[in-house]
Order: C-alpha cells, then sequence, then structure tokens
C-alpha cells in the first residue's frame, strides 16, 4: 500500500563514488556480484543505443497517464542521482520528453528509468540524456493527481528504495540497496578481475569445459557423447 | 536485493479475524479503501469461475524451474495463511499441482497466489484448493534451488510482506499491509454500506449524473449536448 | 482527430428489431455476412462463459482511468442499446463494476463493450450483464477528464459509429453499420438455411471434399497424395 | 523445410489402447513420464472447462488466414484420431467451426489441437467436440493455398508426427512419439501409483519436506531457519 | 464494414506544404497540437533510427499474407504521399521490402506505415526510405486477394482517411484529418514557440514546479513535504 | 520428446561454401528460394544493427535458467559453425555473454542464435560477434541440469537439424536442411538475378502492376476503379 501524497526530502543516498564505481562494471557484472537479484524486468530497454550510467535513486509514483509528479521530482535532484519512476498500472504514454530532460540535466540528473513511456526519442539522444522505459509513445500526459516522491516502489517487478544505488546499460537495470552497495562494489570488483584471466584463456582457444573442470561432473550427471 | 536461502519462522500475522472480514469485501472494494494501491498486476487470473478467499500471507520466493521452497513454506503454513508466490524471473513453469495442494490443505492454507504457473487444474477445481495464477502449464519442475520463506517479497508488481492481508477473487488480488487492515476494514464498511444505497437508486433509474452531482462539473469541464 | 467533449444525444439507430434477428445468427454468420469486415480483434472477450447479445451501439470515447464519460452515457441509454467504449490510448483498468451495471440495466442496455477493463465480474455474471472486455482487473478509475458520447470511435481496431448494430457472443464482437443492417440480415438468413443443410450432410459422413467440390481445385493445385 | 501440396495416407499411427489409457494419466503425468519433453507451449488453451481425451495424431499444415487442408485432413481421419494442425505464420483467425466439427466427429475424431483461431465456441460445447487452440476468434477463412496432410509439423513449440500420442486436458496438450508410447504408458502408470500413496500421505498432515527426505539436502544447501 | 475491391483515384489530400511544415514539429508536439488525440498504437515503430517524414496518405486496406493491393496503391502515389497500410487481421508477415520501395521512390512516396512486417531492412535503410511496421520479418507474401485502396481504414487503432496529413518519427505516428491541418498547423507553431522559452529557462534551472506555477495546486490538492 | 544428456559428435555438415554463398542472398531470398518455409519466428532478433552471417548448425537444447550444455557445445564446434539454442520452457535469462563468445569465437563460430536471453551486448557488439536472440537480460544463468548438443531441435518454431544451414540477418533467421542446401542456393541465385533486372524497371518508373501483369487478374477479381 503505496503512501500518496508525500515527498521526502531528506533521503538517505549511497555514496556517490561507490554509485559510479559500479557503473564501470556494468548491470551483468553487479548482478552476479549481489547473488543473482536486483534486476529490473527485462522489457525496460534503453532508447538508444550505447546508453550507459549509474546513480542513486530518487524514485517517483506516478498515475497512469500523469507525469505532475515528475516535475515535484525535479526538485528533489542532487548531482549523481537517476530518477526511477513507477506507475500505479500499466501505462504506455509519453510521461517525459525534452523539456523535462532539459530541466533532469541543469539539476545535475543522470538519467531515467520509468516502467511507462517517453517521448522526443531523437532530442533526447542528441542530449546524451539516457533513458531506459517500456515503451516509446508519442502520447501526453496530463498533470493532475498526486504521487508521491522519495518513497520505497516496485518498478518493473523489483523494489527501489530511495537512495539505492541504481546501475543501468544496454543489458538493462539493476538496483543495489544503499546498505548493500560497498559490498557489491567488492565483490563485482573481484569478479571482474576473475573475469579478465579468464576471457585471455578463453581467446586462446581453452575451452570453458576444462577452465571449470566441468567434465568430471558432466559425466557424473550423466552425459553421453556419441560418434 | 533478496535474501536467499533464509525461513523466517516468526511472522507477525494480521489478525485472522480482520482478514477474513476484508474477504468479504472483494478486491475491488478493498482496493478503494486503501486509496486505490496495493492491486496486483490482473495478469493473475484465477484458475477456476468463483473463486474468492482471504487470509494472511506466506511468502516465498522462487527461482525459475524450480518449486523446492514450496515444499519448505508448507511447513510454516498456519490455518488461515494464503501462501503468495514469487520467481525471481519471468517462469510459466507449472510449480504447484494436486499433492502440493492436498498438503497445503492438510496445513489450513487458504489458498495460493503465484506468479507463474501451476497445473492439475481440474483436480484443484474438484479440491476448491483456489489458487491465482499467470499461467497454466502441465510442466513439472525441480527441487535444486534455494529461495526463501516470509521475506518480503515483489509478486506481479505489488510488494507483499509476510503477515500481510491478501483479498483474492474473480476481479484480481489485493494486498493489504497488516498495519493498515483493521483501518482498511473500516473504510471498506464504510464504502460498502455507501454502495448498496447507490445500487438501489441506481435500480430505480436515478442517473449517476444526477446521484452524484456530477451535471455542473461536467458543464464547467466545458460538455457540450447536440441535439 | 476525436471530436472531444460532445455528446449527441440526437442518433439515427439501426431498427431494433434487425438488430435482434442479427443477435440469433451469432458473430461468425454476420461477420461471413458483411463479406468477412466488421470484427473486433479477438483480444476482446465475454466475461462468463455463454454470454451472448446484440443491439444498437451507443458510443462512449474514455481517457485512461478515467469513467467519468460512462455515467454520461448512460443517460443516453434506450432500450436495447449497447455501450460500446474506446479509451483514447491502453488501459486495463476496471472502468466498470456492478453499480454501473445497475444503471444501465435500469437504463434498457443490453450489454457492453469495452476496450478496457472491468470489475465485479461475480456480480455482473450473477445479474446475467453481458460484458466483453480486454481485461477484469479491480482497479478503479477517476472521475476527471472530458471524452465524448456518440461519436464515431476506433474501438479493438474496429470503425463503430452510433447507431450501429453490435452482435456478440462467445465468438467475439462484429460491428454492422446501420445503412448496411437489413442487407446483412438477408445474407446471414441465407447463410444460416445453406448452413443447416450441410450440417446434415456433414453428419450423415458426406466429406467437405465431396460437398463442396475441392477435389478437382485441389488436384490443379497439385495436390499429391503418397500411399 | 515442410514438404508442401502432399497428403501421406499411409501412417503408422501408435496403439490406440495405449494412447487411451496415455489419456487416463493426464498431460501432467504423461510429460513427467517423458522426462519432462514433448509439452506443446502453456498458450495452447482449452475452449471449454473440462476438455480432455487423446488420441492419435492426424498432422495438417496450414497458411495463414486459409483453412482448405482442414477439409482434405477430414478424410484421413480414423476413429481415435486428433488432429493436430500448425499454421505457416502468427494467425489467430477462426479456422474451425461447428461445421467441421460435425464431419470430424462423424469420422470418429477425438478432438483438435490447432496453433490458431477457432470459432463457434457455443456449439463445439454443446457438441462437447473438444478443441485447444490459441486464439477465439470469428473471423472466417478461404481456401485457397495448398499446406499438407501427416507430414511432421512443428505445431507450438512441439515436434508432432503423423501417428504419434497427443493428451490434451485442461493442463494443455503433450506429445508422445509413437515409438515411445508404450514405454511412457509404463513410466506413468508406475508414477500414478506412487502419487496415490503421497497424496494419502500429505492429506494425513506428513510434510513433503520428511516424506521426500529433503531436510538434509536443504541444510546442505546452506538454507537457515530464523525464529 | 470495409468497402472491398475498390481503388479510389480522385482523393483530396491535404495541402503538401502544410504536410511539410507539420513533419518538422514532429508528432509529439503535432498530437498535443490536436488535443492529444491522432497517434497510431505505439506498436508501431520505425525500422531505423532517426527515420523521420510527413506527407499525406494513400491508405491501402491488406489482407493477411496478402499484399497485391500494395501494387495496386503504387500507381495512386503522388509525389509527397506517404503509403498507409492496415490488414484485417493480426498479421506479421514481410509485406513489404526493397523493390517495392524502389517503386514507391520513383512514384514520389515519403515512406510507408504499415500495421504489419517488412523486409530487407538493410536495404531500405540504405535507401534511406523510412518505414514504420510492427514487425520485421523475412516471410513472404502472395498476390490474391482484393483489398482496397484510399478507403477509410483503421490503422494501429487510429481512423485514418485518404488525404490525411501523416507525420511519423522516432515517437510514432500521428495523423492529421486533412480538414484539420491547417489549425493544427498553427497550434503547432504556437505551442513550438512557447517550449523554446520554457527550454531556455528549465536548462537556467528553474523548475517547472515555479514555471508552471504549480506548487499551489500541489498545496491544495493535499501534496505534504516531509523533511 | 527429446533425447536428453547426448552429444553427437559426428554430425553431417552443410557445404561450408554453399552455406556462406546462401549467406549472401539473405534470408528473404533464401526464404522464397524454399517455397516460403524454414524461418523462425520474428520474435527472434539481431541484437546489433547490421547483424549478418550464415553457417552450418551446432544444436543445443538448454533448461531454463541453465547455459550448461552452451560449454558442452564450444568444445563441438567447427570453423564455419553458428550455434542454434533452443530452451525446454519459455526463458529471457541472459545465457550468453562476451565470456562464451570469446570461446565461441577462437572456435571458429558465426554466430549465435538463441531462443532466450543474452547479455554483455555492448561488449558483443564490439567484438562484432553477431547474436540474434528473443531477449535481452542482465540476468545470469546457473549450471547445472543436462540438456543435449546437436540433436534436433525446435528452436522458435522452426525445427534444426546439427549441420543445416543458417542464414541470419537483420530480418530474422531461416533454417536450410542440409539436403536441401544445393537446390535452394540455386533457386536463390535465380531469384536474386531476377530481382536485379526488377529494381532497375521499378527505379525507372515503371509499374508492378504492368511489370508483372497483374491488370488483367485484378479486373478479374473484380478490382473497380472509382474517380
Amino acid at each position: 500500500m503505496y503512501e500518496l501524497g508525500v515527498v521526502h526530502r531528506s533521503i538517505r543516498r549511497a555514496d556517490h563514488d561507490v554509485a559510479a564505481k559500479l557503473g564501470t562494471f556494468g548491470t551483468a557484472t553487479v548482478h552476479e556480484a549481489m547473488g543473482r537479484t536486483g534486476l529490473l524486468n527485462p522489457y525496460i530497454r534503453p532508447i538508444y543505443a550505447g546508453a550507459h550510467t549509474s546513480g542513486t535513486a530518487v524514485t517517483v509514483l506516478l498515475h497512469p497517464g500523469d507525469n505532475w509528479m515528475l516535475h515535484v521530482a525535479a526538485e528533489q535532484i542532487l548531482p549523481g542521482d537517476i530518477v526511477v519512476a513507477a506507475v500505479t498500472a500499466e501505462c504506455t504514454d509519453g510521461y517525459f520528453g525534452d523539456l523535462l530532460a532539459t530541466s533532469f540535466k541543469a539539476r545535475g540528473a543522470q538519467g531515467l528509468v520509468i516502467a511507462a513511456g517517453v517521448r522526443d526519442v531523437r532530442l533526447l539522444t542528441e542530449m546524451e540524456f539516457p533513458v531506459w522505459s517500456k515503451a516509446i509513445s508519442a502520447k501526453g500526459t496530463v498533470k493532475a493527481a498526486l504521487g508521491s516522491v522519495n518513497i520505497p516502489i516496485v518498478c518493473a517487478g523489483a523494489l527501489v528504495s530511495p537512495g539505492d544505488v541504481v546501475v543501468a546499460d544496454e543489458d538493462g537495470v539493476v538496483v543495489v540497496p544503499a546498505a548493500a552497495a560497498q559490498k557489491t562494489l567488492e565483490a563485482a570488483a573481484a569478479r571482474e578481475t576473475s573475469e579478465d584471466e579468464k576471457r585471455a584463456k578463453l581467446a586462446a582457444g581453452i575451452l570453458g569445459l576444462d577452465m571449470y573442470n566441468m567434465r568430471e561432473p558432466l559425466q557424473k550427471a550423466g552425459l553421453k557423447y556419441i560418434d
């Protein structure tokens, strides 16, 4: 049960430096570092190729066809934030375009993740303001109903609390709770180092079967080779 | 970020009497009484016509194609509970059939809400064990990976905490946080009384336009009648 | 470009007797009688098994999450009408429940076709008020934005003008322009007679291959039988 | 690459008695007995509640919007057969209605599985002719293009060869290759016996955790109970 | 009920200069200028990034899997036209490829909007012939059934009449009735001027909350700020 | 019924030269050359613009959320192969990323076709390792369950046998049985020549109506021109 009509002005943001570093690893590595949790549903896609960013979440709860609270959220943005917006029902309308992007950018926002539609895709691409959305639609919205800003929301199947780290790239969007950010960063870094070594071996023709010692467990599981 | 591999045995359940009374109002009224929040996505549908129930949530987090934790959850069921299950990725497999339903029923479960598939629909219907699911599929699942029981989960777009009241009927499923159950019950009861009066007036031919005093706001909004 | 904020009170309805007779043939026959046109998209489904009706269209244009105009439409209903409602964007909210159904029924409505969601399905079923919808959802709607009543609308991919005949059953919904209703009725009647004869022959074991003289065209088309 | 324009008249059907017995176990059990393979995608659903049957496959390859080959297939039906139809592209048109059902029934068909739409649902229900389809649509089809009858087809994601056993019920549709029918029957029977015993224990309140000896593997996997 | 088998050769096109100017504003602005109506459903997407155009509609009604009428339509194209094609049932086949594009381009077409699939995407991109479609598919079509050219059609949920202005870009496709084109152009121009001013203010850090005077209505609506 | 737990090491590959030449024609032409069969469903899309390749199929059957068999498959890759992977149930997880791509590339693979999700899209694009998938998702997979390598599989609605030619480009993916590869190549070449001539004529303004001699059949079919 969402708390409606409130704006929390004082949120505890994850460390911005940690958020930035998590962004360098990308969503696949961060998601693995969190024990394979925290991903938004894969129907959330970047609006242009190459989009990637990370930051701390300013959350917004919207109503269908109504983007009023995005304007309220703008005032709560600090440099390094990513706005994460959910809607109380399925909606593909274009809640966000180049005007709001101009405002968000002026406030220091790193990007937008929204479980609805956006528009002005050409201009957003030119501005290099990265957006992850469920749809692209020219359809505009009204400004009539109160939602909330900076409450915990469910966005595309994931729970996002204000201040959480959000990492977004071409593979999707992952949320790291503020309290787990530092630990996740260490796990991601460890994983990345390990991946570099593996990549070199695989490029040299060594098989994953051997590198990961899979032949014995496969045999035990009953795999049969037929010539 | 879900906590994996844990079972919380001591959960604070909403009052069972309140949960039962909320069930008599149905999801539409309860959802309105909560300020139009708390609904699961409408792709969660009952597997047979006429299914309706209410209870307190035992939550389960599952992995794709793996129903191991449903067996773990069975032990945590108390009479009056409803099991609410989410999966860490999209999956339509049949996680639940008549054997698990027999076990759940023996433990006193009121029903199951699952963001995945179920099977043995004919037997579940005969048993009158109500299930709300995303799919029906004969496909079986394995028992291999640890999820969790009685942690807060996101199920079909809604946050469900263990002990919350769950109301489910042919219109869908709504979740009432335990702390808001009593207040929601009162709001629902007030609404219901009001609806009975309205129904009688409408049946007598009085228009909503007059009963709700809509003619003036419609005129102000600019509505024009053309003959 | 829809005309917004208008209610046309004087519409030319197709003959009610013709509408009723068309209803006896069902959507499949009526659709064939119209040269295979006029069907709404098949995602529009009846909310209960066995629903079937016909009538003349009172059309409504709604906004997402807003059912205000359904109340406006109620006043325009005459006995024998079916309300047909479109929304200006995708929406699955529950626009219509037992209160509005009570009002519509008191006005003489035959049913509702809506390219959105409805709720109170159990009560609507008990009332035997047939509804064809895109979704079932307990989610309520507001009363805030002006749409229109009795303008031509696009509903689930079909153009529906006020006064058109609407035939709806378990196979879907078909719209017959008022001007074509009489001619379509005659074509449907002719088709139906022909179907009765065919049914008897097929039940007696005569093959469609022979009854429809398909063997020669199949051979000409190059069909080969392999033993 | 499908072979187009051919009708294989001599197909090797699985034993009808075996097919009938497999039908008594239902799709969930048969699918398990085959090592969890052979299921059609779960979007194939029965058109009425309670539909269940089994038989040997007569396969049909259709073109979008064209049901000509269903008439050709009718002649190839022997008592105990189920017609299984695929389309060369996505299509929801109503390929099959009460006339074809009358003909199929007269030939001894047990039912129809079709990866497209059907119509005349009310009549098919009254006739108790079971159909599993992807859609219901009043939209008719033409008779213009050659497909094939009794070639191996891919239907809703599963490979179906003529003569295979098809088991269909409310949980979906499963295909058993003719060569594996007897072995699958034995495995299904063994599984069923085992299920009866389990059901009794679970009904008596014994937990699956104990009955399946899951406590130790769960502990080894690291499951933690928190009070 | 579509009129089948006809080609209207004399259509009243909107002024080409007005169509061209509307194109410079883009779909979002034009849609707003029309009172938020006229958009095609957002599943219609451009086949390559950066596609944008405008023109006057030549409409085509097609049958599933049959592109015959696109050839008939080619002859009706005048320089500055956009072909808008609907299909009488859901279909994702590739109706249009580089050969037809070569022909359409030679006739002066500005692009194609089609509620179905297209193919030869690489070549269409190289040719810079913009297409908005529902799908991309290599599947070819036949030339067998009569549809119509230059009749009013319902395309992706919008009514399109021959001669209407069509504006298409990365945000989608919007249709402006010929009779409303001049008025819409003026409204779009006014809106655009207003947007330029707003953009500058927002870029300078002024909040929408202040620029649009939202603080008072938000307070009246009950918004609470919590520190 | 899939054979599980087997790896066929000796498969009969189509001629690599033929496979390469088929690739030059693209999927639309090859699909036409095969009599309009052999296409995978159009929801299989390339992960980056411009992807196109061809090769011989190494097939893999996977379980939901489990990519173990992709490692087993790597060892079976010969230069010029394309890996084609199906999953036993619907799954959008990211089965494949830059590490496996490095390994596949080192073995000489031309690309991957997978009826599931992939990740590391940015790196795969930089590596120019072409992938056609159903989804993009950062979600990782486990290595636990045995599938098979080089058995016939159903992938996105098409039957693919090991050694078949696979052609993939921006229009989709088509499969040519090894036995039909040479014949299909000849048919594709003939078609291509014919297309070059047609393109020149159409570019010169000749209408398809005249070039294909459609005017008479259209008139016979009853097409009417209205001025």
